[in-house]
């Protein structure tokens, strides 16, 4: 069939409003979140419905062209725009977004994809429950997206990664058949838990229409500190005394360079509430129970008398809280605005957290003369984005490559939670083994014989390589 | 190669102690756990490495000898005894126990998958830290088969179930490949997660060799109460109320039906602390933070003025609360004493649970003239142990049938915890679509081309089903 013609028939399948092909309607859908790359596209197809989705992918098949999945498009690996030498359409899933139903007694949601992760937690909110996922980009981010990638955020250390939320699915395989398992069960053991092989695959398994959701109960007290800390041993030792004082209250737990805080000054004039010092942490507790907040205090008390920080705000208003959240979601466009870095998402084990920055800022100095460090992230996760500010003409590569290999070395993972994309397949091929890419590579043929989902992107094809060559 | 040239190359492997031959030592291995059913095994062996479980899978597939991994032998839909007509080794993992490292700040712990599920437990709790999986019999559980089986148990409503608290897998497949993948990472999106293939695959994809779990906080302060409720849909409302109340410091929310009680009285001398009525439930929280127990008896006083609660008894000590655990503890053995009964392990959405018991009731009562009912279980999952006392010479088979069409009718699971086995391979085909069947046959034909693990278990075969016709 023609291109034409193959288009014609796609748009009888989802209608006028459903088929983009003008150039410029459809570069935003071809771009990049960070704005660094560009792919290509037949066409932007936004179906409404799973059959829709179905009969797209069946002639997609038939007519050998691939088909990229995307949602909100805020993905850090860039996972959702082809580069590869296949022509392909882009599915954005954006018109299925309807929450499907809330239930509050059985804590549960049944979302479409195309759903922003907002409006989901607005709907469980609604009925006095949480979607405790929490991004930064979750006024864009869809729950589509945010299940291929296997998000996580800064609620991991309390309520998990994104698979953790994620009951059943609805998915559509490349052939177009459309596998059901929308079931609003809490266990389940009833074979082979095939939603889990989706999660995280980043689209390139087929394509995620709609999921239940787990839903949990809404914390009455919150608390959140910021607190000073003389290293990041102390930062670590810190929250290991937290684990002990005020155990799984705790939801987030944040590690931030005093340069960190700087840029933040820097550019936006929010000034640190507290002493300098090399590290700070910033801590959010809940709980349904009266006392939290005393017990934080006694937490603090001890933290102090062990040394192990030296100054520390309990925020005593929403809005003090808010501004201590501020100065943490403002680090990453603080340092865009200094200037290029080399960004890195890695994770380590996290007792070896402190080993790791201090060996990653020693090996990136020696390598790298007039770097600077923006390290800051999820400590409570071992996660960690180890930012380099980079002296003038010096590209990025060097940096990655010094961190990455040193991830590596200690066990580590260089994409803790933004995924591979096509950004880091060469690093997963360093990170696993030929055992372990045998497996993924054997799932990958096994539900997309013809290579047609989302090619390029995590594992590596002759055809994508091919692309990118050309 | 002949049968006693393979036992003898085994046995060079594993060495004598981890070689049976022996009809009379096999005899326990080969008995399912209930003692219902028996299977064969050319021997049973019982490797001490990971090499070694390497080199017997190597040579049993060259020499078409199935392999059946084994843990504690604790489950209960028979997935651990071959009963093909396939030769086969039963692989008993136990003596693979060590507990590896426990990291107490990174709340990791590395186990053999031999380790019992207990001993796992108590190195946690030795730095201060849990692994908040309770089962039964945990006394004997290992962790392998806990991860093969995706165990659930009493705390699921907060802790999830096995999956969730796995970080990292390696796994022997077929051929004898070794998968590693023991990173202790909390954050790892690196292409697919293929350990979660493995969770509930009861070992018909490999066998698990060894695990890194996440290990929780420890609670400081537990409160447990037992509460007697009109009705199944006021214990759902009470659900819903303490979610709002006491938030996520619930652990465990059991429904008792009256009929489980005076079972537990008439065979154990056990009384009831509370006043009879049709429903009890037993509700376990736990938190970090002073306070609980006040929160929980203002939860207590709203149930009672709402008239969703008639009596109540909140434990004074650690005594009384194992006392009230006793009473949930001693109902399937109640059961097991009061004569023959159809046992379910069920599963619906939780809000559908009091629809459920009150038309598989009725259904089962319409059908089985004398049949009494046991039904008791994880209300907060929406799991219920549906058992049917049967009347003199009535087969479980029909009570079965009934309750399994209602469940599938409802949208619910025939197997919540228990796993698909032997027991429920009919079930499984029943509910689940083609496609999703397709899916999983999928998966075992990519890790498992000869059809050699576990031949029988989960996904019939037709070596498999000629073995039980013959």
């Amino acid at each position: 069939m023609s291109e034409s013609g193959f288009l014609h028939d796609v748009g009888k399948i989802v209608g006028a409003n459903g088929l983009i092909v003008d150039k410029q309607q459809m570069r935003p859908y071809l771009t990049d979140w960070r704005g660094l790359e560009t792919g290509t596209a037949l066409a932007v197809v936004r179906p409404t419905t799973t059959e829709q989705v179905s009969e797209v992918l069946k002639i997609a098949s038939a007519n050998g062209v691939a088909v990229v999945p995307q949602g909100g498009n805020t993905g850090l690996a860039y996972a959702t725009v082809n580069q590869s030498a296949s022509p392909s359409i882009l599915l954005s899933m954006s018109r299925m977004n309807a929450v499907r139903a809330v239930d509050r007694v059985g804590m549960t949601m049944h979302v479409e994809a195309g759903c922003v992760l907002l409006a989901a937690k607005q709907a469980a909110l609604a009925v006095g429950r949480q979607l405790p996922i929490s991004l930064a980009s979750e006024g864009s981010a869809q729950i589509g997206g945010v299940i291929a990638a296997n998000a996580g955020g800064v609620n991991v250390v309390r309520h998990g990664m994104a698979r953790d939320h994620v009951l059943g699915l609805e998915v559509v395989l490349a052939d177009g058949t459309v596998v059901g398992g929308l079931r609003a069960l809490r266990k389940d053991n009833a074979g082979y838990n095939w939603s889990q092989w989706f999660i995280g695959a980043e689209g390139t398994l087929g394509v995620v229409t709609a999921a239940i959701l787990r839903l949990s109960p809404l914390p009455r007290h919150t608390v959140v500190a910021m607190m000073s800390v003389p290293s990041s041993q102390a930062a670590l030792d810190l929250l290991a005394l937290v684990q002990d004082e005020l155990g799984d209250t705790i939801v987030a737990f944040e590690l931030l360079a005093d340069a960190s805080l700087a840029l933040v000054e820097t550019h936006f004039g929010l000034k640190r509430p507290i002493a300098a010092a090399p590290w700070h942490v910033l801590i959010e507790a809940q709980s349904s129970v009266n006392g939290l907040r005393e017990a934080f205090e006694v937490a603090l008390a001890k933290a102090f008398e062990s040394g192990l920080a030296q100054d520390g705000v309990l925020a005593e208003s929403e809005t003090q809280a808010l501004n201590l959240w501020a100065l943490r979601e403002h680090i990453t466009e603080a340092e865009q605005r200094e200037g290029p870095s080399a960004k890195h998402d890695v994770s380590v084990p996290i007792s070896s957290v402190p080993a790791f920055l201090e060996r990653a800022q020693a090996a990136v100095a020696r390598e790298i003369p007039g770097a600077r460090f923006n390290p800051f992230g999820h400590l409570g996760d071992g996660n960690i984005h180890f930012n380099v500010l980079l002296p003038q003409g010096q590209l990025a590569k060097t940096a990655n490559e010094i961190v990455h290999a040193l991830v590596i070395d200690m066990g580590g993972s260089v994409s803790a939670e933004h995924g591979i994309g096509r950004y880091r397949r060469d690093a997963l091929r360093q990170m696993r083994s030929p055992a372990e890419l045998g497996l993924m590579g054997g799932l990958k043929k096994l539900l997309d014989p013809l290579g047609q989902m989302n090619p390029g992107a995590v594992l590596s094809s002759p055809q994508s390589d091919a692309g990118r060559r050309g």
